[in-house]
């Protein structure tokens, strides 16, 4: 039986998420019918990360398992061609399959991967860019990087991280994980001056997660405790003591979704 | 009575064009029912430039006249609020006043222009980017961006552009138009290897058109026309015979609105 590993990458504003479901249009359930018709007959594919609704990825990674005919390489182009809206020139879709591979047969789209890279887009400022909406968190004041890298320090490591887990989630086998690296870059841009003639600008802020994997919503509570550290409600220091609580109550609220992209994911066979 | 000018960027995706109309979303149409509520009263405003569906606005401009209590500066923030969709902290829209300035009474947002600049974005290359669709042509083939260049020279001057008027356009009392500067940018992104293990790239043209005054669909035309002459399909030379022939039927097809962007108007007092 063939397994051809698909990366994909999405625009998540008009999904209920990754995951298939019956009354919903979503990532996994376009995808399959796409592939359906292009495989000659029904697939189930496996994605790496069942991202929620509004999340975006760059590079999803989904195994397709069957046999089919048509080549490996010709896969994207087929599908592509049916995920896209619009007419003409302007056909190209939300979902998009980047590549497709052949992999061996144990392999598995969720179970092989050995880590993942999550980033985390903030807009603040006073001049929101509306081509931005639905794809970043939108912040009125500026948020002081260097607190929050500092903060994010004491997160790499293998840790406990039950205190950031989703209070909804699964039940799962352990909430130890291991954070690689957390990197927090900023950017400005100058805007014309405000009604007061004060000089104003928009600060853009990346945050990037790589671990070994991550609990439910585990990427958007940590950003939200340290959007709260950016902003001076609570001192850097206290990142520590929160971790250490394994308490999802002292941690921050939950980022919105529509800033976080499933930025990359790694395979000990790449 | 007060003169208000409004400077306003929308993501054009979701509208049928700028002008009102009864029984669709437009631009025009949202921002009057939200100034009508800050305002106090049903309110008119007068747009500079009716941009069709698809087609969006980095610095639209629009007048308000009446007699009504809010301060100018304020309009800005307590339009947005209404015009935003989402909640709590991702409330943003896709149309966003950016600024409002008191002008004199005869000042007229569409008559006192002396100029604008439209922009027009082209995706070219095997791998279109999802969050890119809607905002841009896209074309699997690179275009000769020279030769575009090239080409532009004759059009830069007073010409009569009939050639590049649509045909269901209004009647206007003259096709004669100035045309101050035509820029083709254009940058690379490195991409991926495709299946056969050769080089890849993705390459992202900006034309910026400016002039006095644009006849109906003509930025698009001339761009439909660019697009073939960088095409190959055109030598650069044959511009000049299309400008002179004053025909519609010899100039390129009209390139798709999601490419193009109302970039700056100018005036006068600024």
């Amino acid at each position: 039986m063939r397994n051809i590993l698909l990366t994909i990458a999405y625009d998540g504003t008009d999904f209920a998420g990754w995951q298939r479901q019956p009354r919903a249009r979503t990532v996994q359930g376009d995808l399959e019918r796409a592939l359906a018709a292009v495989c000659g007959g029904p697939v189930a594919i496996e994605g790496t990360s069942r991202t929620d609704a509004g999340v975006h990825a760059l590079a999803q990674r989904a195994t397709l398992r069957g046999d089919f005919a048509i080549p490996t390489e010709r896969i994207p182009v087929a599908v592509n061609g049916l995920l896209a809206s619009g007419e003409g020139p302007m056909k190209i879709g939300a979902i998009r399959v980047t590549a497709a591979e052949d992999v061996p047969e144990g392999f598995h789209a969720r179970f092989s991967a050995t880590g993942k890279t999550y980033r985390y887009r903030i807009e603040a400022g006073p001049a929101p860019d509306p081509f931005e909406r639905n794809r970043a968190w939108f912040l009125e004041r500026e948020l002081d990087c260097a607190a929050m890298s500092r903060a994010a320090e004491c997160l790499i490591g293998t840790h406990d991280f039950k205190a950031f887990q989703a209070a909804g989630g699964n039940e799962v086998p352990s909430t130890v994980k291991t954070i690689r690296s957390i990197d927090v870059a900023e950017r400005f841009s100058e805007l014309p001056c405000g009604p007061d003639g004060a000089p104003r600008r928009e600060q853009h802020i990346r945050l990037e997660f790589t671990g070994s994997g991550f609990l439910y919503k585990m990427v958007r509570n940590l950003v939200g405790t340290l959007v709260e550290i950016g902003g001076g409600k609570r001192p850097p220091e206290e990142m520590k003591a929160i971790l250490e609580s394994l308490d999802r109550t002292k941690a921050g609220p939950t980022a919105p979704p529509q800033g976080l992209y499933l930025k990359e994911i790694y395979y000990d066979h790449e």
